[in-house]
């Protein structure tokens, strides 16, 4: 028995799930299937394949089905069920103050990546549906939450865990798609920690690139 | 000590919230901080009062600050938290198969609410920036994930818990911004139970209503 999971080079909210399933040494557990997205995503119903809308009635990846058959369809819940289920909760405690001091670093690292999903899917519309003030509105988020976590950074210990991943994904997609957004002077400490856990095995294996479309 | 909750009448995330508080009978250790947003919240960084600022760098409602200061910014960790530290996970399992089981039905409502606003974010554009292609996308993905849960529906029990929560409020958000939606007709055994849940003085404590500009 093997998972599924549905996935693209692009998303971030992929990196984040296959980082995870790379920290916790289990990918020989899943089998990855690549998806095709044109850029008409950002505003249109794109076909799916019949496998994909059978695992998310989402429609977004990442998407996962169980050894039992389950569909998971958001990155989060994925990560948690991997984390109980084959890690032992190494990368995330089960309960008590240290979740949930995890997971106030961790929702803010979801939304930075939500923000910066969204400008992507504005820059992607055609002129004169764009709107320039939700780019500014999605980036001007971002580095909100880029400042937010900065002033957490001393909570990240020596091993990873799913803020780290998170956060590092978040980093990582800002340097890929928008690397002239200034974020590492709003958050100069998250920058230095940066550069180091980005050379873990895990992030240098899934470095984004483009969707085949 | 009392948590302080930063909401608004309209927001669905909200409201899912509150159900919940109600639901675990812990509404007095609650303050309710109203907020207020423009219409330009669609596309704008609306004016954020300092209080809210403080509580949530990624400047959306829901928002709770804790008893000892942590700021937990996304709905479904706020959820989680409460059901957790004040409802000993009654409304969702610490762990194992039931806990995942139901996490697969609440990744769909929340992803179902999700499309909600982004779709009514979309109607409150002003022309030419607004996309009916848009607009048709997040409507036919909130179709999908009512018919998801039309057919998870038998796996509701006789008492309230995070998925049927989540799924009511799509179910309310649904009839009242796009009373049109024939999503009944997708989803007629979801139909059926909504009229029950909705009766729930939790429910009927937390119609919606329009947000203070």
């Amino acid at each position: 028995m093997t998972m599924k999971l549905f996935r693209t080079p692009a998303s971030p909210f992929v990196r984040k799930v296959v980082v995870t399933i790379l920290e916790l040494g289990i990918a020989d557990r899943f089998e990855q299937i690549q998806t095709r997205w044109p850029h008409s995503w950002a505003t249109e119903t794109v076909p799916f394949a019949p496998d994909f809308a059978a695992a998310t009635p989402v429609g977004r990846i990442p998407a996962l089905v169980t050894e039992d058959g389950m569909r998971l369809t958001d990155s989060q819940v994925i990560c948690e069920y991997l984390n109980a289920e084959y890690g032992g909760h190494r990368l995330l405690p089960p309960e008590g103050p240290a979740r949930w001091r995890m997971m106030e670093a961790v929702a803010i690292a979801n939304a930075c990546l939500e923000a910066q999903i969204l400008r992507r899917a504005e820059t992607l519309r055609h002129p004169p549906e764009r709107s320039d003030a939700f780019i500014a509105k999605m980036q001007a988020r971002g580095l909100r939450c880029f400042a937010a976590l900065d002033a957490m950074v001393d909570r990240f210990g020596a091993e990873p865990d799913l803020a780290q991943i998170a956060t590092a994904c978040a980093c990582g997609f800002v340097d890929w798609r928008y690397g002239h957004d200034a974020w590492r002077g709003t958050a100069p400490r998250l920058g230095a920690w940066y550069e180091g856990f980005r050379q873990r095995p895990s992030m240098r294996a899934t470095e984004p690139a483009e969707t085949p479309q």
